[in-house]
Parts: C-alpha cells; sequence; structure tokens
C-alpha cells in the first residue's frame, strides 16, 4: 500500500481520528440548543427561493458575483446597522463559510510567518491555534470583568513600538469575550480606538456571540464607534441560527477588500443557505434571537447552580450576562488537561484552560464550559459527575450538596 | 483613512475590482445551462429534509462529523461504483467547498515551497495559479488525443529522478481533460498507474467533468484501477447539478485523510446543499445527467458549426466529446491574450490560452471557448462577433461564412 507520511507538507502533521459520536455529557464546542434551530421556518422558506432562484445556480457567484448573496448582504447591511450600530455598505460585505473562513481570509491578507499580533489573553482556541500555524507570534493582554484592560494594552504597544515593532492587529472579541463571557463598555471600546489611532494598527473584532447578550441590549460594535475605518469585523449566524449552515460574514473596507477577495478561492460558499437566511431572517431574525435568550439564561443558571452544589467553594466564576460558556476558575492543585483526560474517558468533555489562554502553563487550573447545547438535565447530571471525577483524581471537591465525598 | 496597503502579507498582492455582472457573450468559467437546473425537484427534497434533520444542524458537523452528512457519503460510494467503478468506502470521501477546496486541502497536505509536481502541459488555469501561489514547480506533460502521453510523463519522471527529484505528484484530468476535452483510454490509465508505482509516486486525479461524456459512457477512474491506494480523487456535482451549490468531494486513504482532515479549518462545508443532495441525487442523479447529455452535445455541434462558419479554416479544433468546453487553436499571429482584451471590452469574454497552458508563451494563438451556460442563439451571436473583433484587430478571419469581411 501506498505510504503517504513521509510525502507531508510541513503543516500537515496533525492527525483527526476518524468521527466516533460525541461523548454523553459534551460541554465544548459552539453548539446550540438543537429545538431552537428554526427547521420549520428554514423548511418553508428554502423551497420557495430555490424554485424562484434556482436557474440561477448555475453559475457560479448567482448573479451576485464573489461577494455572495447580494439580498443576505443587504440584509447584513441593515442588521448590523439595527443592531450593532454599524454603518456597511452591503459591498463591505463578504459571505464566508463560516466566521473560521472569516478569520482565515483576514489573516492570510496580513500575515507573515514572524508577525505579531495582540490578543487578550483568554482566547477562543480556534485563535491560537491558528497564529501557531501560521508561524505568528502573539501577545495576550491582560484582561478583567470588563474585557481587555486598556492600560495593558498600550504597555504592550508601547513595549513593541520601543523594540521597533509594531503588530498586524489587536484581536479582540469585546461583546461576550470567548472564554470568559465579558462585555467590553463603550469608553474602553473609545480607547481602543484611540490607542489603535496613536500606534497607527489595525483592530480585528471578532463579534461572533454579540446577538446572545441576554439583557438584549449590546453596546456599539467597535467598528461603529471607528472614524478611520481601521477596523476589521467578522460575524456570524452559528450561533444565532445553526452551527451546520456554515454561515458568517466579514466586514471590511476598499480597497482591502479587493486583496482578501483572491484569497477566497473556492469560488463561493453554499448559495442555498445564503438564500434561505435572507428569505427568513427580514422580519424574524430578531423575534427568533429574543427568542433564544430566556433559555441561555435559564441553561446558564443551571449550570452555575450546578456548580455551586457540586463544586461548592472549589470553583470560581462570572456568572454569564450571555453567550453559550461559562470560564470556571478551580483550586490551583487541579490540572485541567489531566481533568479534560480522565473525564472524556469518562464521557464528560470540557475545555481545559490550558488551550483557551495565551499562558497556558499558567492556566491550567481553568476550564472553559459550553452550555448552549445540552439539555437542562443533561447539564445537571454531566456536571455532578465531573464533580466526582475531579474528586476521585484529585481530592476535590470534598464536598458535593449536603453529602461529604467518599 | 486607515491604510492596509502597507500591512498586506506577502501572498495578498492581487486585486479584485467589485462585481459588475458578466459581459454579454460570457464564454468562460464552468458555469452551466441554468434551465437545467433541478430547481423544482432540489425545491421538493429540501423542505422534507429540513424539517427532519434540522436540529441537528444545531451541532457542526450535525451527527456526521467533519467529514460531511453521512448519507451523502454513501450515496457517493456507491455512485462512485456505479459510475466510475471505484470501491470506496463513506469514511474515505470528505465533502468540500467545491472541488476548489479538495485541490486545496490535498496541495496544503502535501506540498511545501520548492516541491515538483507534473501536470498535463494544458490545464485548468486554476490548477496553475494555486501551484504558482504555493511557489511550487510544476513539469508539463505533453498530450495528444488520447490526453497524457506516457512517454512524456516517463520521460519526464526519469529526468527528475536522474536530478535526484521525485514529482509530489502526477496531476491528471483523465476524463474530458480540461481544457482539451480529450478521454484518456484505459490502457493510458494502466500505464499511468505502472509508472507512478515504478517511480513511486501518487496520482491526483480531477474527475469534475467525468459524468458529462456525451456518450454516457466512460472508463473506469484511474483510481477504480488503483490497486496501491496511490490515487487521491476528486470530483463535484457543480458540473451536474449546479455550481453555486458549492458541493465537491475528495476521496483519500487513511491515514492520509487523518492528516487532511485538520487542514479543513471552516468546520464544515454548508449543510444545507449536503442534506439536500442526499435526498435528491439517488434515484435521480443517473436520469439528470443523462438528460443534460443531449442538450450539452447540442451547443457543442452549434460552437462548432459557428466556428466553422464564422472562422473557417482560421480554426482548428477537436470536436468534444463530453464536458463544457473547446480548445481552440488559431494562426500563429494571432495573440489570444490580446483578442481576450479587445473582445471583453466589446462584450466577449473568452479564456485566452497562455492561462491555461504550463508554456504560455507557446500557446498565446489558443484559447479556450465555455459552450456550458450561453444559450444557443447567444453562442451563435458571440462566436459571430468574436470572429468580427479578431478580424478587426488581426485581419484574421477573412471570410465569414460566404461573405468576405471589409
Amino acid at each position: 500500500m501506498f505510504e503517504f507520511d513521509s510525502l507531508l507538507s510541513a503543516v500537515a502533521s496533525g492527525e483527526a481520528k476518524p468521527f466516533s459520536g460525541y461523548p454523553p455529557y459534551h460541554f465544548v464546542g459552539g453548539n446550540i440548543d438543537e429545538p431552537t434551530v428554526p427547521s420549520e421556518a428554514l423548511a418553508d422558506a428554502v423551497g420557495d427561493v430555490i424554485r424562484n432562484q434556482g436557474p440561477a445556480m448555475g453559475k457560479y457567484g448567482m448573479n451576485s458575483g464573489p461577494q455572495g448573496y447580494l439580498p443576505l448582504r443587504e440584509f447584513l447591511s441593515d442588521c448590523l446597522k439595527r443592531r450593532a450600530g454599524m454603518s456597511v455598505t452591503p459591498g463591505e460585505v463578504l459571505v464566508t463559510t463560516g466566521s473560521l473562513q472569516a478569520m482565515d481570509l483576514v489573516n492570510k491578507a496580513l500575515l507573515n510567518k514572524g508577525d505579531v499580533v495582540l490578543v487578550e489573553a483568554a482566547n477562543y482556541a480556534g485563535t491560537l491555534t491558528k497564529l501557531d500555524a501560521l508561524g505568528v507570534d502573539y501577545v495576550g493582554i491582560e484582561l478583567d470583568k470588563k474585557g481587555m484592560r486598556m492600560d495593558a494594552l498600550e504597555r504592550a504597544l508601547s513595549d513593541l513600538a520601543a523594540r521597533g515593532r509594531k503588530p498586524k492587529y489587536i484581536f479582540t472579541i469585546p461583546t461576550i469575550q470567548n472564554p470568559t463571557g465579558t462585555v467590553m463598555p463603550i469608553e474602553r471600546r473609545r480607547k481602543m480606538l484611540a490607542l489603535a489611532k496613536q500606534y497607527d494598527v489595525p483592530i480585528f473584532e471578532d463579534d461572533c456571540y454579540a446577538d446572545l447578550v441576554f439583557s438584549g441590549k449590546r453596546p456599539p460594535a467597535i467598528h461603529a464607534l471607528d472614524d478611520d475605518r481601521r477596523v476589521i469585523y467578522c460575524g456570524t449566524f452559528s450561533k444565532t441560527i445553526a452551527p451546520a449552515l456554515r454561515v458568517g460574514y466579514l466586514v471590511a473596507p476598499w480597497p482591502l477588500m479587493g486583496h482578501i477577495l483572491p484569497l477566497k478561492t473556492d469560488a463561493g460558499s453554499g448559495a442555498l443557505e445564503q438564500m434561505v437566511l435572507a428569505e427568513f431572517l427580514p422580519g424574524h431574525f430578531d423575534n427568533h434571537v429574543s427568542g433564544l435568550l430566556p433559555m441561555l439564561q435559564e441553561k446558564a443558571d443551571i449550570l452555575c447552580t450546578s456548580l455551586d452544589e457540586h463544586f461548592g467553594a472549589s470553583v470560581e466564576y462570572e456568572k454569564p450576562v450571555g453567550g453559550i460558556y461559562l470560564w470556571v476558575t478551580l483550586p490551583k492543585t487541579i490540572d485541567t488537561d489531566r481533568l479534560f483526560q480522565v473525564a472524556l474517558e469518562q464521557g464528560v468533555e470540557i475545555n481545559p484552560g490550558s488551550q483557551w489562554t495565551v499562558d497556558g502553563a499558567g492556566n491550567k487550573h481553568r476550564m472553559r464550559i459550553c452550555f448552549g447545547h445540552p439539555p437542562i438535565g443533561n447539564i445537571r447530571e454531566g456536571i455532578a459527575k465531573l464533580a466526582q471525577i475531579c474528586f476521585e483524581e484529585f481530592g476535590l471537591p470534598i464536598r458535593s450538596g449536603n453529602v461529604e465525598r467518599l
């Protein structure tokens, strides 16, 4: 049998196993609550749209060209204005295969090996793995309860400048920061823009979770507060409609957009999802999202009470104000890389903090727990089980509810 | 306004303009005949499948994992057996955003800058631009009426071996070769496998147009004749169903598949298209494709007669036996790069031969004309117009029909 291993490129050393399903307690991944996928409405919308638009699918890009289905981009222009305060034309929007592709495209357009970027010190794991794969350095900027600290940002910019360096961009997830769940207030957003201007760097704003603020109120996007067109922005419908649709969007000014387009070498993202969303979302999106929030709030509450009940004084966390994940701090004697392994063997999957932070070694006592997808009973059971597994491995937590563990 | 130009990466120098629609005579792109998109059938299929499967879209990868919707992969396993003689399990199939993504993934997995590959001397333009972008060398192997010549392939392999080099793969489009339209007979396919074995190299087979052989009969895929699992294979539904759906597929053996999966960093291709096709294709695909062939044959005939009528003795071509494009040779005094420019200004778009050949400079008198998409009357008018434009620029062709040009 022919052996490919010796032919693999420098970037192909990763190794996936065949898919074998999900563990019973699946507290990872940005998956969402399955009953909330608006299947009926999408089904109704899609039949009509295919009958009307179907023939145009005979062309790459249909009648809209490489930036994606124009009615969807028109919806986004309107929606981003209404929900995030942004002024964006459809020509400044590129529909992508999820926000993951948007990130890949921005990185491909701007980053060379050896460049440096600034990122929040706790981050979406994919951000860090993408930068690692590209050989790009990153500096983690300290976070607090209001998100990225601007004194820390200023210090990092100044330190780099003193060494003759400039970051290619400041990457931020300011609204429901992943994984810490914070929301950056407007004053800090303005300060970030001021620092970006002072040091002449762009900002890359990831707003993927921003629709999921439980109160329904969010600060304007940094993009909305920017006068200089220095903010590149991405978002997605993965967390509000369904991740499997793979519909995200990149917002970039021209001429940068003109440099990004040739890098999207797949001749377009899938047409059906774009057409279906363009049909369904106008007039329905805001209500649909509002309908998700109480359920997510309830799941967040139940996750927190379950943690309180089963981990007691052994956990610290900030109650989520939105989103689908919780960032948990455990006593320093607990190694969450090890906890991840033993828990997975027993059917419980969590995200170990070392993969969700720039200083992985210093965060081995933290973990991210996703609550968007598991049903409520499953959250309760899963956390109870996790506590038991943790006790068996590390001797903590000792108490569960009123019962001392044996 | 913030200026991004000085921040662009090494690969971001390309520059697209905003989309401004298509020229009236659009003889480029792998677009297909719009009325043949099976809109009604797709619309019927899709409503049910979304209602039934919709909630599972709440998970990345639904219940199928990262290789794509399992029922679609099961269909492909069956279809590739029936139509191409291939023995492939669903686990060896990866659904991609078009075959373009399949090519990108294979290249990412196997190619480092400075590697060399072997390709047919006339090729899909995207093959060459992708390799150029990666800094990968390629040697063009001579073609004749039966496709890649095996004596030329042997010579190239031997020459490289004498210099201590081995190509990372032999890339071939053996069934309706793009752009020459040839079909490689089975004996040459076996010979290619024998040479690949002798020189210990893999083959990357692109079968994107293979369903469009007008006779309905095609040789077995090279993959089907391979005993060593040295063939990587890609195909697509872009040319048979609709390109805007962006559904292609990569067939690769494990463990290579395990190395490719982590490089598909978009967490999956769009779910709706996969579900719709899995619903519609079984029991319908063969009939649907059979229904396309007479129309494509007719368009090919009309293109040829139009060329005969308007270009007369000034063109040479092989009548297509399938597919959606024609490779045309003109007198050497005609520069098709220049013809492309002046024709586009006047609303006629063709592919200049220099972009569709390894030896671009030696092929400036050739062009590719796509006939899948334009309606029949448009083909006739467009070719008449092209001949007139060509005459005005180059003084050829002199005669059109019975009328001498002035």
